[in-house]
């Protein structure tokens, strides 16, 4: 069940690695400067690898015992397809192996583009661009070679029937993989997020406020600690976090495509253009990521439109691509609407992003008019701001939904076929993600950027290398808000395409259990013909089911209690920093004057003990609610838990993700020199506000999006167990 | 259509006035103190009459536009019943009287409070506690009559075929002026929650952190206004806010019971239940009230005692009367398991409440604890500890929820008879909320005493009296606890009944229309004889149906977008007021020393001018967004809203209550002289935790549950448009 076309896949894959490997070895070419930059840098990559390695064996821990559960209910049980084990075990270990590579170049990139910046600017972006690409290109190389391999795999040994039902297993037997990447993103996003926010908040609060030094100060004990949370948290989370979230799109897509065009000739091109898509994004991408080059001397405003130039064109092509591909297909044209409407709806998501959260300005301006009046009148206008920024982009995927579903099913106003449109949902989101290539190499060079910074700082390098450093960092921070745009926004999107591939795991479950027959109210239906709304009819998932109520008010109920176990999570593990730090301060002597060393390495532990302490409670508590659910209220339960946690949680993640950022950027204004600038009271009030804003940004925020698909993956998984067993 | 039994309501409904009017005159018959309490007291009365005044001037105009639509509606376009703007009105009026009242007592009451306080804290006791049984017995008496004078009303006029179909226009008329009151209920909180808390952050804030002066000390010019703010905010605003809850509460359930006992004998006396349970409750609250008394010199545990027993007995003694009212209807003795469930559920949730708020117990130490580092952890840690505290008490309600459920349907464990299962969950809320006179009692006293306290440090009275003002006080934050919890439990399990009402509605609809025949999937029905289940199809009210789904995100947004509004509301006003009072400390010579009086009528009007300036915006929205998803996604989309409304609205609601009463009693713990006490850094930072806070508490968490409602009447109201005229 392959054609010609489906080879473009693997191969734009390792296109992307090979590139990848290029720059990552053009990289390492470059000089790490002088001594003390190199001594620095080692430090943070020692502290970094060692968190790293104490997070794979808690997270290779938890798999494995979730593989015995997984093989036992395959060969016990007979609940569950015998390839989910594996699936889940891959998926696993390419999003943590997209992390650790995304890490290792970020930590060998920053005394690099602290010493490139050294010579200029322009040479500083190159090499820290370059760097935050190779993580961009391994994450998308990885998922397709992945989805590449796994097809192949599946397609030998799965034996069905018909074509068309092996399509349908394949694809649905591949969304497990999904949940082995959303389990390893989950862990690396919480656990890095808190690493490195109790790291960062230490360091602020006790630095910063109580002893009045600039940050990334030497004599910090907490500053390689908080270096090395960028990198963890910043880098390694977010390429597990992305890879989880590309993958996703792509397989639920597929899997929707092989349900929706079921009875059709074009059902194996239905599945392929997800993939194809994807594949064409990568090459446009490395495109984009070759056009971001500007001339020596350039002005910061040209190197961001050097960025802009690069992502717009990657962005614009893909749309004549989308055409391509369609044509190559032979699927409706009516699709490439679907695409664009993704593209734009995470545009306008991204561009909402930036002004909320920028401090060019107005909602950002007035935080930091309102820390004049003290940090309670900050917190509570970055709160209250943050909530209203959720507006334009809840509307945007509303719209999206709305518009990609009817291209999908061209403009059909009745809303009967909801499979079809529902697959145009899923590459709005895969139109969305597949120029990820680019706009993940702009977000992941911005902690790289951050890193040299710090390391330029300590290493203490002429003031204008800290200064273009900064500048590189602000022009991450404006690419980023579109990075994060796409992020949020596909996730809102793959987590409605999930939904609609848990019903179909439900029905190849109910086929395993020899449910041939389904009976909804008189009508008799053969369970393999039934479709999504006869799904709908037969579990009662409407919403004045009790069942589906109280699956709403749980999955409502979850997006807040995990966003509170890991804010709490951080607020522990700050607090031993915080008295770390002053224990240091205490009884080290003379750390203010420079004249002994503090101990880096403690930090570093607090940190990484914490994290790891922290993040097991919220992280299985994600995978245990879907399943109790399951078994006390059945299928109806578990979509209302899905849809309920999608609704508040893609809410809650856009307003923590905002509020995090406006605070960070309304704490620069004042730095800036406004409102009284630097020591101010207005500034010691926008640190405050900015501090409590970290969680917020860098924790919770992004840890939601994980969230919200995690749930639904475990759902998927557990399908045949949910359908076999339940109270109510 | 009456029977005997009927005359109960009307009878216990002047029973509560008449004894609210003895409890009003006994009070005026205290003496109001010396002339400085006068003085003082008539500077609260009169800034809060102004406001009051002012207020329902906005409002009003908003009510005549309103009406003017609604009667556009009715006469013009024909797609609404002609009474509905006139119950809009009626239900506006005694909501609003219904807050008036409650706070021309407190304004009277609270010198009185402080003056009785100085012979003995039983008799401040008894003051504050009868005035808040004023408040208590008006609005459950202006409720009951304003339900039993509709009926008879609605009986002498409505002509219908049968007398069954005319039960149901009654009450699904009855419903509207349910949008009347919580229209003005939501004024009232937004209003008076802005001006409250705008008043009470800029006291605080230049008062207690800047200038180092007590709280209520006469030389703060803002300190008038924070104790009309009490008033305004926690009198007037919860009156018409609990109004609203219990009429919503007992009309819905009426009319599911209409609905679901459409076809049988019992319909009559499934309608009644509601009614008869709430005047039983009326009785049962009053013989608690007469119950709360001490003998002279009881210690702080005694007082509690008295009224944990007031409120105790009402609790029990309505289990037996919810028996007798049963066996009074003929009804099946099932339906007391679900009134017994509401009562629980309301019970479990306050006592959470307690568990999560008051500084005895751990959750509020771990906030104060971190006030030790600083600000940002006092707030980081508030937050966290808030959306963790949501987790008991969702469980809770969706335990109610279900149990209430299978009780009315006699345990039917295949949920097919949805229409009797939602009919038990208003017949749950309707027991939390029966004994409403007693628990709100208890509630609107703590205002009074709190004024009371403001009264006597003003007025220079010993130190003695604050001491028991404040410890009349701190009885109140126990006992509100639980009036919290069941005012949060009844808005959940009411705004389920109100959306299920909604269908009942659209049926109206239709059959005005001319549509007698629905055509769903293969089958048709005559839409009268169609089921709530066979509407959910009909409209496809389905998780997957991209319209359902739409309304949920919007909902969600909503309830964050409305809370962020409100925040920023408080931000402002109280931006302005700090601004005010440091003006006046630095222009007015000699107000630090005592000197000269500072300007109060400017604070006054300064947060009059700040909470009617931006009441206006949110509470429009909450009544708009309902009209415009219902024209542009139809039914299917109205449901989705209220749905996703209520599931993010009632979460963020426990949010945002218990994050700001953790708060306010972390700071009272560090004030008791835990962790360096007042004035350490400590304190400092609890402080600002406090502020931060107080919109949270009471601004915008109170009017939450206000919206949940508030979208859900105005949804009924419009359903006749909504069927008529929709986009997709």
């Amino acid at each position: 069940m392959l054609n010609t076309l489906f080879w473009i896949v693997p191969a734009c894959a390792i296109v992307a690695l090979l590139f990848a490997w290029i720059f990552y070895r053009n990289m390492l070419k470059e000089s790490e400067g002088d001594e003390t930059m190199k001594r620095i840098a080692g430090h943070v990559r020692r502290g970094a690898m060692a968190y790293l390695k104490q997070q794979y064996k808690v997270v290779g821990i938890v798999f494995l015992v979730i593989c015995a559960l997984f093989a036992w209910m395959a060969y016990g049980l007979r609940l569950q397809n015998e390839w989910v084990w594996f699936a889940f075990l891959t998926g696993g270990l390419f999003s943590g192996l997209a992390g650790f590579i995304g890490m290792k170049t970020a930590t060998h990139a920053s005394a690099r583009t602290a010493n490139a910046a050294r010579r200029s600017l322009n040479d500083g972006l190159k090499v820290a661009f370059r760097s935050g690409a190779v993580m961009g290109l391994v994450v998308v190389g990885l998922a397709l070679l992945d989805i590449s391999l796994w097809w192949l795999l599946l397609d030998h040994f799965v034996e069905e029937a018909s074509a068309s039902e092996k399509a349908i297993i394949i694809t649905t037997t591949m969304l497990t993989f999904g949940m082995g990447a959303s389990t390893q993103a989950l862990f690396a996003r919480v656990g890095g997020g808190i690493f490195t926010k109790a790291a960062d908040v230490g360091a602020d609060l006790v630095g910063k406020v109580e002893a009045g030094i600039p940050e990334d100060d030497p004599r910090n004990p907490a500053t390689i600690a908080d270096n090395v949370g960028d990198n963890v948290g910043d880098v390694a989370g977010m390429g597990a976090d992305l890879y989880e979230s590309y993958c996703g799109a792509v397989l639920a897509t597929a899997a929707l495509g092989a349900a929706a065009f079921r009875a059709e000739a074009s059902q194996f091109n239905a599945i392929l253009a997800p993939m194809l898509i994807a594949a064409f994004g990568v090459v446009l991408s490395l495109l984009g990521i070759f056009m971001v080059r500007t001339r020596e001397g350039a002005s910061q405003q040209k190197l961001l439109r050097a960025l802009d130039k690069g992502i717009n064109t990657s962005s614009v092509l893909i749309i004549g691509a989308s055409f391509l591909v369609v044509y190559l297909l032979g699927l409706s044209y009516w699709i490439c609407g679907s695409i664009i409407v993704g593209l734009l709806t995470g545009i306008v998501i991204g561009k909402a992003t930036e002004y909320y959260t920028s401090h060019g300005y107005k909602p950002t301006q007035g935080i930091a008019k309102s820390a004049e009046t003290g940090p309670a009148t900050v917190v509570i206008k970055g709160i209250g701001t943050g909530m209203i920024s959720t507006a334009i982009p809840v509307i945007t995927i509303v719209v999206g939904v709305i518009l990609s579903f009817l291209f999908a099913t061209e403009f059909d106003l009745k809303f009967v076929d909801i499979s079809k449109g529902l697959y145009g949902i899923g590459i709005a989101a895969v139109g969305m993600l597949s120029t990820l290539g680019i706009t993940l190499a702009t977000d992941a060079y911005g902690p790289i950027a951050d890193n040299a910074g710090g390391n330029a700082e300590m290493s203490k390098l002429g003031k204008e290398v800290r200064q273009r450093t900064d500048a590189l960092d602000a022009l991450g921070n404006t690419t980023a808000a579109t990075g994060k745009g796409f992020a949020i926004g596909s996730a809102a999107l793959t987590g409605l395409a999930l939904i609609a591939s848990y019903i179909e795991e439900i029905k190849i479950a109910l086929a395993r259990m020899g449910t041939t027959v389904l009976e909804i109210g008189e009508r008799t239906i053969n369970t393999v013909d039934a479709t999504l709304t006869d799904f709908m009819y037969y579990y009662d998932v409407t919403l004045m089911n009790p069942k589906v109520l109280a699956g709403i008010f749980i999955g409502s109920m979850m997006s807040f209690v995990f966003c509170g176990l890991t804010m709490n999570a951080v607020g522990r593990a700050a607090q031993k920093m915080v008295q770390e730090v002053r224990r240091q301060f205490r009884e080290i002597k003379g750390i203010m004057e420079g004249k002994s060393e503090p101990d880096y390495a403690r930090c570093v532990e607090i940190s990484t003990k914490g994290a790891q302490g922290e993040m097991i409670f919220p992280s299985l508590l994600a995978i245990i609610v879907p399943v109790v659910i399951g078994l006390i209220f059945g299928v109806s339960g578990v979509i209302g838990l899905l849809a309920g946690g999608l609704g508040t949680g893609f809410v809650l993640a856009i307003f923590m993700a905002n509020a995090g950022g406006a605070w960070d950027n309304a704490k620069k204004y004042v730095e800036e020199g406004n409102l009284g600038g630097k020591g101010s009271e207005a500034h010691k009030a926008a640190v405050i506000g900015d501090t409590v804003g970290d969680p917020f940004k860098d924790t919770s925020g992004p840890s939601l999006n994980i969230l919200i698909k995690l749930m639904s993956m475990v759902a998927i998984v557990m399908a045949g167990v949910t359908c076999a067993h339940h109270l109510l």
